[in-house]
């Protein structure tokens, strides 16, 4: 147990729980890291797309970043009332369930879920990959390295989301930081020290630049956005009163995306910046502002420590989301299961298994991942407008009802173009695996659902006049030789006041049955207890014994039969391979037989652990 | 159950046993391809040795097999009366273990045992390294082929000996068949057509072949006779009378093995044949006879193979080394059981799984094992004829007496220069780790014996005056909620008239704790039930569970606790990642409590499988 402590801290009591929660510049250094991450790509997404087109498109990087940004704001107004209403987190998955239906919420949940474990295996194997190309002596280790980041980042959400919070704090604010700085600079202060290539061009006329194009690079550029509505799915991990705090952290996520986002497509047009493979839109920024410098070194390193802490980001939403679902039984009841620590274990360790998994089968190559990112997020984002629509309008006197309907339609159409986008124009780059994995997965969590409620169907007990009532019951013990282990199981089983008592012997040969039986004569322990041998044909002590149970079941039905078995327990765990733990076979075997229990009497050797004091 | 009949055949009863031996033609099939295989790099071994002292020097390799024929001689004499005497098999072991003491048996015992394992190892690649250098595009896949020649060759022998006898017996004869022409061939018909080259010196005069390398030439081309033994291991896989066709095929096998041996060695001197790393002695030997045709590819193929059923000799001996020493507890007692075909099947299992571990761990490059091989065989045979020494010098009238003390005293003199010298020239290449493994499993085996020994002593049950007598029974029978699940486990709870039944209620939180006792109180189902509801601080149901049980046995000692607790059972084995499976969580805990047993009630929800009928 005290590894354990050292590991994850003591355990926590329920009462304990509001120490366990984060204020806004936690909650901000947890749920945000994904989002912000995005900044570092999203400008340049929109770049690369554009200059497919010319030099001259880049212009058109402008009017995009702008919508973008309307977005932004659609969303932050939208998903704060969805906090308000859903106080319990769950963001899309809660409102699209109790609006437009079950499956609305389903598909929400599932594409959030997918997107939260994809968003781990790129985000990490990013982040170490730009660590790995800075020392490409590293390079064979970035799988083993990306593993070890996520086993870290889960060990410490293990620990809890306030130990994540205060240990992600400084790379978070530090990103934040240097980018505002560097937006700032270039737009106020610094003179751009040479005209821009495509400053000398006219913008392109719109015949050249397709709308395909446009919508392309919009739905690029929207990546950027991904990764904001962690705040609406985490609510409960903060402090009460945690609507209102989560609101305030939405905002705040927002006005600085905004200005990070949109200062730095501002400041990449003015200095004209030109998208390359080597270096990235922001370490141009950064270089032309600053040189090559320590804050160009500086923002290369802390921007691969958001990429990292972006995972952070899913193991706050993945398990309090799965929770939610695994309540409305969608997902195993193991979800909802919280440890030691309060935190829902379950759930992070499945996402880290999961994007552990995926980073080995992808051989830490996730750039393959990357076109199936925001798919899942757009879905999520389009349900959630669509059902606060329709919400607000079966509302007769919601305030700012009809601001919320406005923006709510807009942003829906926004966020279902960059879908359709995403799925058309990245499908043969894996989009594809999203379109037939959201499915598959919405169909495994149906029949989780169905299991359930058969479940609870059947176990229904409606009417309490139904007693029970005790029944005949026939005990079983096979033993092996008549010694004190015997003499312990058959105490346990007198004690049970059976109606009959079998002691069974197996052997595999004439002779020991011989000698069991002559010895059991001379011992004649109990006249209750009747003593059977059987001789096996095959060796095997399990068949011949099962078969006897069965023949007895069928006799005594509707009787209980009890087999009693003893379990050796040694001193030494690897002293359990020189015995054969028969009462765990039977057990196995005899779970499939109606009206059959097992019994297992542990027989302690001297030298077996002492009962160790029960965990707390 | 119906794949296992496809893959090793239906089940075989004790009583067609002897349908599953072997005859002289069929044991030398399965018995002798370890010591043949030999054959294919003896001589060369002792022409690599010599070449270092020049050409003049191979000369000495037709004393020095001369010897080894001679030691081969010895060797079939003695064992001959050791198969004689010991009738069930386990030749060195056994010997040695009744006439030196255990300790030199198991000795003898251990260093078979890494023999064994070893040989499967370094036959299989090495078979498949010479496949994989004549299709180099194979040489990325000599691990995975390996591992899956040494499951197929594990499978065969799950299946029995007589199947592996049966389908190995072409590539051995075929070897036996092709060694021989050529040897024959070589000798008396074919004239030399070319002087060799050193038939133009005259032997080096003994000065500059020091004695060091006469003796490690020697004891390189001693290795020539590893695997002899395996049929004084093996007898009891012969047909009756056993004994008589072990002796048979030992004789028959030392007559092949000399011939072939030796033959090989004379015509490689005629032929004045250099060991090169390129082509092998025998390949030379066939090129000189017959031409770079059919002949030589044939016999390069059958080497391989017969290098690759090498191995089965280990699986025939190592299982039936094993079960002799399980008997006397220096192993695990399930090398004592036979499975469905009458094969000791877990010594073949983990034989099988200890040399995919080793050539996985020496990622199929098992040349660095060969220093390590005949080092164990050598240790055997020096205990096993200074054991029949010993017994003969004991023995007042034995018939052969003193051929027996001089062969014997002969041999072991021989043998043990063999081991020491292995291990001295060799101790750098590998030696050593049969140096160390030898002692560390011998280590290994005394706790197994002395755990056993303990145990026995422990269980003994002298005074059959003692008898079972009932005790207090105690029965708690934990419960979630109030349904049918509860109510069945209830019902066989009351069945146990017990003294005292509690059923107990662990609640997380208060609401449910009010909700399960209101309802309770409600139904009243029995008079006898004690309810009990408490709160867990953790979250935990497991630990305020065991804490309250452990409450229980102290309060009513000296009576017995049972836990009774209802597993449920799914109708798809998928299913059963949504429920907790607390009644076997909870026996994890319980068993290694004393006094307090847990009864698993299997509870069946309508689609679980029906009971499927006994396996037979």
């Amino acid at each position: 147990m005290n590894w354990r402590r050292v590991v994850f801290g003591r355990p926590i009591k329920d009462r304990e729980e509001a120490d366990r929660k984060v204020v806004v510049w936690q909650g901000l250094s947890v749920l945000s890291p994904d989002a912000l991450s995005s900044v570092a790509y999203g400008t340049q997404e929109i770049l690369i797309v554009l200059s497919t087109a010319g030099i001259g498109a880049l212009w058109y990087s402008l009017p995009i970043s702008g919508v973008i940004v309307l977005l932004l704001a659609f969303l932050v107004f939208n998903y704060r009332q969805i906090i308000a209403a859903y106080p319990n987190g769950g963001g899309a998955y809660v409102i699209g369930r109790d609006t437009l239906g079950p499956w609305s919420g389903v598909i929400a949940g599932t594409a959030l879920l997918v997107d939260y474990t994809l968003t781990v295996s790129v985000s990490v194997t990013a982040g170490v990959a730009a660590v790995v190309s800075a020392f490409p002596g590293l390079l064979q280790w970035t799988v083993p390295l990306s593993v070890l980041v996520i086993l870290f980042i889960m060990m410490v959400n293990l620990r809890g989301v306030k130990e994540s919070a205060q240990l992600f704090v400084a790379p978070v604010y530090l990103f934040i930081a240097m980018v505002l700085i560097m937006a700032v600079y270039a737009l106020v202060k610094a003179e751009p020290t040479a005209k821009p290539i495509h400053a000398y061009f006219a913008p392109s006329p719109l015949a050249a630049v397709s709308l395909l194009l446009i919508l392309r690079a919009f739905s690029s550029g929207s990546s950027a956005l991904t990764g904001i509505e962690a705040i609406s799915n985490g609510v409960p991990i903060f402090l009460d009163p945690a609507p209102r705090r989560a609101r305030t952290t939405l905002v705040l996520l927002g006005l600085l995306l905004g200005s990070m986002f949109f200062g730095t497509s501002v400041a990449a047009f003015r200095f004209g910046v030109v998208p390359n493979n080597q270096v990235t839109v922001l370490q141009q920024l950064a270089f032309r502002l600053f040189g090559h410098g320590i804050y160009f070194y500086l923002l290369s390193f802390v921007t691969m420590a958001i990429l990292a802490v972006a995972a952070n980001t899913s193991f706050a939403g993945f398990p309090q989301l799965a929770s939610l679902m695994a309540r409305d039984q969608w997902m195993p009841r193991m979800f909802l299961a919280r440890g030691d620590r309060l935190v829902y274990q379950n759930g992070i360790l499945v996402l880290g298994g999961m994007s552990i998994l995926l980073v080995i089968l992808f051989n830490g190559d996730t750039n393959a991942l990357i076109p199936l990112y925001a798919v899942g997020v757009y879905v999520s984002f389009t349900i959630a407008m669509v059902s606060l629509v329709k919400k607000r309008l079966a509302e007769k006197a919601a305030p700012g009802r009809i601001a919320t309907v406005i923006t709510g339609v807009l942003g829906a159409m926004l966020t279902s173009i960059v879908v359709v986008i995403s799925i058309i124009t990245k499908f043969t780059e894996g989009a594809w695996i999203v379109v037939i994995a959201i499915p598959l997965m919405i169909w495994g969590l149906r029949a989780v659902r169905r299991h359930y409620i058969m479940v609870a169907d059947h176990l229904r007990l409606n009417d309490l006049t139904h007693k029970p009532l005790a029944k005949k019951l026939v005990i079983v013990v096979p033993m092996a030789s008549i010694n004190r282990m015997t003499m312990a199981t058959l105490t346990t089983a007198l004690s049970m006041n059976p109606d009959e008592l079998i002691a069974l012997h197996i052997s595999t040969s004439p002779e020991r049955e011989r000698l069991v039986t002559e010895r059991w004569n001379k011992w004649q322990p109990d006249g209750r207890i009747k003593f059977v041998a059987i001789q096996s044909q095959y060796r095997s002590i399990l068949r011949p014994m099962v078969r006897y149970i069965d023949h007895l079941t069928h006799l005594f039905a509707p009787g209980r039969v009890i087999v009693v078995i003893p379990e050796l327990v040694v001193g030494k765990p690897w002293q359990n391979i020189l015995h054969n733990h028969m009462a765990f076979a039977l057990e196995a075997v005899l779970v499939f037989r109606r009206e059959v229990s097992v019994t297992v009497v542990p027989y302690h050797l001297p030298d077996a652990p002492q009962e160790p004091s029960a965990p707390h």
